[in-house]
């Protein structure tokens, strides 16, 4: 397991504690934000198999997902000049940039034009929501490295009914799912703990 | 993922809810039993990634770990035959027979006996703590097959600095761990969500 584990078991333990308490949506995307800002700050953490791009599309890796389905994260692997469609979420996310950039073009349904574009630089956060702005279509900034973001969402986000928005003005519904069938052992704590046993009790 | 995955999804959200609700042991252990015995009624869910026993040794796979490490789960595997050593957890635990069968002998530190042995067969649910009895010595009934029993503990079981009682009367400090490095990710209910999407919104 990569050095900087503890600070993934720190974020998701922070927004474990975020869910129970139940703030409002604009104090949790604040809190939120903090959070995950510190987990992107250092690029230490994420386990090699949670970034590993394809040639054909972007890749999602869960990387935690709450028993209750209050939150989910994800690395967000982004090929060489690979792209979403335009896309909602219906939940709130927070995306940090953790590797390489990101653009990120807001969508206005009702004219079908872009309302502005975000670029992501590594230990930038950036958030969407049904209230705050939740459509959008993001690609990778730069034609020739992989990219990756961490991105948090206030639900199991592959289970997540969803739309993809076509130019023409059709509405496709989807579905995101996840590309790992297992994920990252990060509660084995063992090693650090036997060291500090004496040899006798 | 194995069919009856879903079992295992509510019994670790039913243990989520049950931590968050800050009960007492006793009323804990009440409504645990009662969800590890849900969870372990049918055995078609266990993914076989943590089935597998080792020659050597019993095998602990993390199913899962609560991020403010209230509790764990973990499928227990036994070789033909095997046993631990007298050892005692600190926390709470519940035990509940999957597969098999497995003998557990109380163990009395001030004597150095036994204090009794019960026999958990498939369905049966046993527990231990500091205040109900927390010493005991545990092998697989079975000298010729595999049993597997799932256990859920009040903590990262696999990171606490507990203790093995030898019968000369030494008292030796351990630390179990885990064996998997990755778990399975239990969390990809994205093809169910997708069947019943409509083709257009
Ligand atoms: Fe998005
Ligand atoms: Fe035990
Ligand atoms: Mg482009």
């Amino acid at each position: 397991m990569a050095e900087g584990i503890e600070r993934l078991r720190r974020c998701i333990a922070g927004f474990t504690r975020l869910v129970e308490a139940r703030l409002t949506e604009e104090r949790l995307l604040d809190e939120g934000r903090r959070l995950l800002g510190e987990l992107i700050a250092v690029d230490d953490w994420l386990p090699d198999a949670c970034a590993v791009p394809d040639p054909e599309r972007y890749q999602q890796y869960l990387l935690y997902c709450d028993p209750l389905e209050r939150f989910s994260m994800v690395s967000f692997v982004w090929g060489p000049g690979q792209s979403t469609p335009i896309h909602d979420h219906t939940v709130w996310g927070l995306i940090g940039m953790l590797r390489g950039a990101e653009l990120s073009h807001g969508w206005d349904l009702a004219t079908r034009c872009r309302t502005g574009t975000t670029r992501l630089e590594p230990g930038m956060v950036d958030a969407v929501s049904p209230s705050i702005g939740d459509v959008h279509q993001v690609e990778n900034a730069l034609a020739d490295r992989v990219s990756i973001s961490i991105h948090v969402y206030g639900a199991n986000i592959g289970a997540v009914a969803r739309h993809v928005y076509r130019e023409s003005g059709e509405t496709v519904p989807f579905v995101s799912g996840y590309v790992n069938t297992v994920l990252p052992n990060l509660w084995d704590r063992s090693a650090a703990v036997r060291a500090t046993l004496p040899a006798r009790a």
